[in-house]
């Protein structure tokens, strides 16, 4: 069995659905120690962290990732179960298998070869782990960045573990990622009974016409790295059940994944022009998850592109699209970040799994670009 | 202390909260039977019934009425416990005092006088009351009705106790309803993640510009006798509270109070078309809840006018308004219909009462009514 296999096998038998890590974190620092990696701890709340560095030299490469897994979903809906690591036809099946586990195992055993080869490389190198990321990831990276940030400890290229590869591993990397923006609307109107409408302000009915404009609204054209700006209503909730009672108000979350082309400013001043030219009477919270970022030159993505064509011989696509992702908190440093992980077809689903040979080409390629950035 | 009075803090002091009758109509029937009345009992499921018919002679006049009340709400709002019949200034204050139990005492104590000097009258007159008028009503008046027909017993002249007055009692008699329909629709879409929304299809994004379109409908203009025709969303429900899925489906419940402009079956062709046209994925399940009914002629309006106006000295008003009343299941066996009862601004409410003199008042109109039909 290949020492990435046998990594990747120990960490998913550990049921560190988020947040927690189960000794994750543990099994790095030990595997890192003798490498001559320091170890932090940064914990915050319930949420561990982890920074384990090498070296103090510029320039600093860091790869980031988190030891946390979302929950299994129906258990009966796995052929084996998500916390004992199964290999069927080829493929390793189990809860972090592509997000996130299958990259850290792939990275660690990157880093044995490149050390044994390269002690003396150029730069630095750390590694940076949560527990928080499929939470709400408040008192995970974004805590750790601030400490760094305090002390003044800069990060100049970031590799985030996060599975990007679409048909085969390495054909698509991220380069940024799209902006999150939250809403909590309250629209208020006055209760009252369906059969004397005239006493009452039915919310829902207010809210329509605005609800149907806000769907409707093109919010910008994206632009050459990034799709539209695109809005969607997660919930609207409105009624306690009875069918004769008109509802004192309607509750709506909604969410904005924006580009570049926009700001948060600008969304909430359109979103509330909507709303104010329909004379609701409202409430609104708004939380930012995260603002766009884009990494569109310098070294590490070349070096990326390289790295994937010496392994695989083909030319890999740079890409925006997806959720959001820890890196989010990296990019506003100044440092250059991409993702560049497993196949993604199967995260966050039953029967999660990795393919045996894409973990062995995806540690090359980590290894590639240590050599390419680094020896 | 009144004979009314007497009478309605009896029934007051019985927990009957629908659909429970807590011995009301068993006081009713030990009170008219020794004025010749018979006692049939029409129990289905949890709802008691009770028909008291006196004679057999046409025309029948009919007094109906309900023996159970809504529940209390917030027992703390109340200045005196419900079910203790409290005077204060005045009026008489507990659950049900004006819907409806205060009619049952006044019409019961204007039966005894009435039949005390009439007691040879014209045509017979009989008691309806049911357990089950504030409830889902599908075992009160609705069942009683169809075993009258079944042997073709038929009202001729039918007096609901229902508390039609506004500012003062008899000022308005309610001569119709409008129908009631209840519909439940689900809108079908495809689930998936925000930051995919072309992988999913937001059932909300789909529903809007039709929600706008029926809240905005002008379904008609109403009539002499009625309001237009009102559509109201009472409920609108999507989303797992989840801000990052877009939901599967959304579920709403509306109900229309249409007037004789319309029926049910144009109601569901134009809704099912607006729906249509929107190209949306849908399901809808309907409910009538009640046809609109209207008694727009004969003999007994008119006695009723006259009754007010011989107790009172004022002109009473003809209305169709408010929500709907077991009146629905008697008008559609062709006797006319009116409702007559207290002032209706405290019903449903906490602290609800009905004036001692109103009472009185009340009584006496119905006595005059009997007198005007049978005497
Ligand atoms: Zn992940
Ligand atoms: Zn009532």
């Amino acid at each position: 069995m290949s020492a990435t296999l046998e990594l990747l096998k120990d960490l998913i038998g550990r049921e560190s659905v988020t947040p927690k890590d189960e000794g994750c974190q543990d099994v790095l620092a030990a595997r890192l120690a003798p490498l001559g990696f320091n170890e932090e701890r940064l914990n915050f709340a319930d949420t561990q962290n982890i920074w384990l560095r090498r070296g103090d030299a510029k320039p600093l490469f860091v790869f980031l990732g988190h030891t946390d897994v979302v929950p299994t979903g129906p258990l009966e809906a796995w052929q084996s179960p998500p916390f004992e690591p199964t290999i069927r036809g080829g493929r390793l099946y189990g809860r972090g298998a592509a997000d996130m586990k299958g990259s850290i195992a792939a990275f660690t055993t990157a880093l044995e070869r490149f050390l044994t080869k390269h002690p003396d490389h150029e730069g630095s190198i750390a590694v940076m782990m949560t527990s928080d990321e499929e939470g709400i990831a408040t008192h995970g990276v974004v805590k750790v960045v601030e400490v760094l940030e305090a002390r003044n400890e800069k990060i100049d290229w970031c590799l985030v573990g996060e599975p990007s590869s679409d048909k085969k591993i390495g054909d698509v990397i991220r380069v940024g990622r799209r902006g999150s923006l939250c809403a909590k609307l309250t629209v208020a109107g006055i209760q009252g009974h369906v059969a004397y409408p005239e006493l009452a302000e039915n919310p829902i009915h207010a809210f329509a016409p605005a609800l149907k404009e806000l769907t409707e609204e093109v919010w910008d054209k994206g632009n050459a790295f990034f799709p539209p700006t695109s809005l969607q209503v997660s919930n609207i909730h409105s009624g306690t059940g009875a069918e004769n009672i008109i509802p004192g108000s309607v509750e709506v979350l909604f969410n904005l994944r924006f580009c570049t082309e926009l700001d948060e400013e600008t969304i909430k001043q359109r979103t509330q022009a909507i709303l104010d030219r329909h004379g609701l009477n409202y409430a609104i919270q708004w939380r930012l998850s995260g603002n766009p970022f884009l990494t569109s030159k310098g070294r590490l993505i070349d070096a990326a592109h390289e790295a994937i064509k010496t392994v695989t011989g083909y030319d890999t696509h740079d890409d925006t699209g997806g959720g959001t992702s820890d890196g989010r908190f990296i990019a506003p440093t100044g440092a250059e970040v991409i993702e560049l992980g497993p196949l993604n077809e199967s995260i966050h689903k039953v029967n999660e799994n990795v393919g045996l040979q894409d973990l062995e080409t995806l540690s090359a390629i980590y290894e590639q670009l240590l050599i390419k950035l680094l020896a």
